[in-house]
């Protein structure tokens, strides 16, 4: 099928053409479309039967352009073509925590899936204080499942090969190397800065020596180390979550690279998260240090539990398959020991990485609203500081934390759990 | 045009059909066609004028299997479609060191190249004591120039990217990571060991627990960094030079893979030449010091030509691209800084490498004639044991050896560049 732009008028005649559509919805001549424009990328629309709600999905279908910019920023709607394979990977790995998937065309750059509106957007939701008992066990699931069985420790070397080739994603890895590892390091026109921030705030970012070496080693990495399938895009505005379950969606910059990117993106969103909180929980009036308290927990779970499940899945193929290199006296041991050695340096890569998320979400263009909404632009700056300060220290001397309560302590260091940033006396 | 395997009688008929050919042959109804038959791989063909021997190509052409073992051993041809890509792209920035290409035809998996008989393949010149003035100069060249203008300091993201994708090259990667990573290391049944070799001999190698982790290391990132195009068997056996000229050839094992492996491959092989004159010097009548002394030149030259060659592509490229990252007071001695960085790190990916290679060609299958065709098995294995040291001590610890000149002061206190391998009494 030839590629058409579609639109609330014509969602349905498509949907026709698409057998699972009928399963799925029903009656097909009685639907409610809306698309939802909420999308920076695409359109997406919500597809409801008017006499069963219960039967619904989700369309999204990308634009050759980038939506929220318009036909001026071209960008080929090939990366649904990403989208759709990584969905089908995640859904083989770890089925739990994606959106089912009804029907996806390459051809028409979209994907019919599960509608998802009882789970909201967790950044969001965390901005309003939620708690999620589980999303520390859901997240590490999902990120050790999807790196430790695209790697190759566990793919056969065709397999894996085969799988990098076809996800070389240009296009969507260069937003990543512009907008997160170079843009926010310089000075850049694309950067947007809270005008509180004084000049001293950015060059302590744009011109250290040491933190620009390091931040080059940390781009070079993510455009050179083809280890894992990559989320690529895994902040918590990328995750639906209620209580009970926790999905993952919009894989779009799906590609191999570093395994510890995808880390990274999670874990340097949820330290934004704690430093916003130091004013958040007194707007939501509460004392500041429980909910802080709890998102530094789900840091350290996501991350121990990360390590011990990508452990635990290593280990276990490590037995099921015996491999002649470490067949001698003491060759278990010593792959115990290459285990361990090689999930520090994920460890290492993450916390890097998660410095280079933190910085570029204060300086770079694309802001997170734990933050960017605090209306009081001098508190907003006081929590600013925080996480360059965390930021460039990732950056720099991440090979000095080998635990992630080292990492914990450093936030905690900056800014104590209870401690609070008070509304400015000019806000 | 559809593949079917060439011979002696039908070269001709193909030529007929191929314009560059009469250009460079002349009179194709008299020509002298031999297929040489030492090629492992492939079939390659002398092409001679009669009446004028200076019209002469040589034709090579990719069969769908190993040929040194025979149709049991599956290859598919389109290792030749690498082998055109990467001679092209190595034309482009090395033009004076690869055989000029007349035509090629990926279909027929073939290429008609310049015939390179006047410059006899290096290994076997320098198995004679032949000495080569300019071997560091050129090999360091080539080294240099590939390896930086194909990687991303100075490709755009795009072009690197695509030429990653189109040299996904699985299965001749598959050799490598088999035949230089893992079986040497192993009780693998391909391994050919010196009967003159003990249990304990191989057991140092086999069941050394840091050893293991770290060639599982250089294996791992073999596989994984897709750094920059690699010539991918750049041995002495894959030069071809008189003391004028140096031309590599064979590149069918190309991809994108760490810049430090091509490095690796040519140092490597250098000291096994090193190690192996301590008895072949004899056997020619000489005092070993002398050839010795000039093997250790050229690789404490080729390295150190490698590195200022590869730092000032670099920061010419930098100083006429100007790059905004960099862009602030300071910014230019950081950015020299993070050049000494990675040219470091190279360095240190080379001698981790080079140990692997090293032992690969004692206990593996693939020998180098240097050691092989030592008669004197005794001698052999003396000689191999240095071999086995070497190797050992840089894979574990190639981090301690900041210099070229450290890892040639290692070869010397393995064997002193003076001293001999007597001839056994058995031998």
């Amino acid at each position: 099928m030839e590629y058409t732009q579609l639109t609330e008028d014509s969602v349905v005649d498509y949907l026709k053409s698409v057998p699972a559509a009928k399963e799925v919805l029903g009656d097909l001549d009685n639907l409610d479309i809306r698309e939802i424009g909420d999308g920076n990328l695409n359109f997406v629309y919500f597809i409801t039967n008017r006499s069963d709600p219960t039967q619904t999905a989700v369309l999204k279908q990308a634009v050759p352009f980038l939506r929220i910019v318009g036909k001026d920023w071209p960008l080929p709607k090939e990366r649904m073509t990403f989208e759709i394979m990584a969905l089908e990977k995640e859904s083989e790995l770890t089925p739990e925590h994606v959106p089912e998937i009804y029907h996806s065309s390459h051809d028409m750059s979209l994907v019919l899936m599960q509608n998802l509106k009882d789970y909201p957007v967790l950044r969001g939701q965390m901005n309003e204080g939620t708690y999620f008992p589980n999303l520390a066990e859901h997240v590490s699931t999902f990120l050790a499942k999807n790196l430790f069985y695209t790697s190759d420790w566990y793919l056969d070397h065709r397999t894996k090969k085969e799988m990098v080739k076809k996800f070389i994603n240009i296009d969507l890895c260069k937003i990543t190397e512009d907008f997160i590892f170079t843009h926010p390091f310089c000075k850049s026109d694309t950067n947007v800065y809270n005008e509180r921030l004084t000049e001293e705030d950015i060059n302590f970012i744009h011109e250290d020596d040491e933190l620009k070496i390091h931040q080059a080693e940390l781009k070079y990495k993510f455009m050179n180390n083809a280890e894992a399938l990559l989320h690529g895009d895994l902040h918590t505005g990328s995750i639906m979550a209620d209580e009970e379950k926790t999905f993952v969606i919009d894989p779009e910059f799906a590609f191999f690279g570093p395994a510890g990117f995808d880390v990274a993106l999670f874990i340097g969103n949820m330290f934004l998260a704690y430093f916003a909180h130091a004013h958040r929980q007194t707007l939501l009036g509460n004392d500041p240090s429980e909910y802080r308290t709890w998102i530094l927990d789900q840091i350290r779970e996501t991350w121990n539990k990360f390590d011990a499940k990508f452990e635990s899945y290593w280990k276990h193929h490590f037995e099921a398959e015996k491999d002649l290199f470490w067949d001698y006296p003491g060759g278990e041991k010593a792959h115990a020991e290459y285990r361990r050695r090689n999930i520090a340096r994920i460890f290492d890569d993450s916390m890097g990485i998660a410095g280079s998320v933190m910085i570029r979400r204060i300086l770079g263009l694309a802001k997170v609203s734990d933050i960017a909404d605090i209306e009081d632009l001098d508190a907003r700056a006081e929590v600013e500081r925080m996480g360059l300060r965390m930021g460039k220290e990732l950056i720099i001397n991440h090979g000095k934390y080998t635990t992630i309560e080292a990492v914990a302590d450093l936030a905690t260091s900056i800014s104590p759990a209870g401690q609070a940033v008070p509304a400015s006396s000019a806000g």
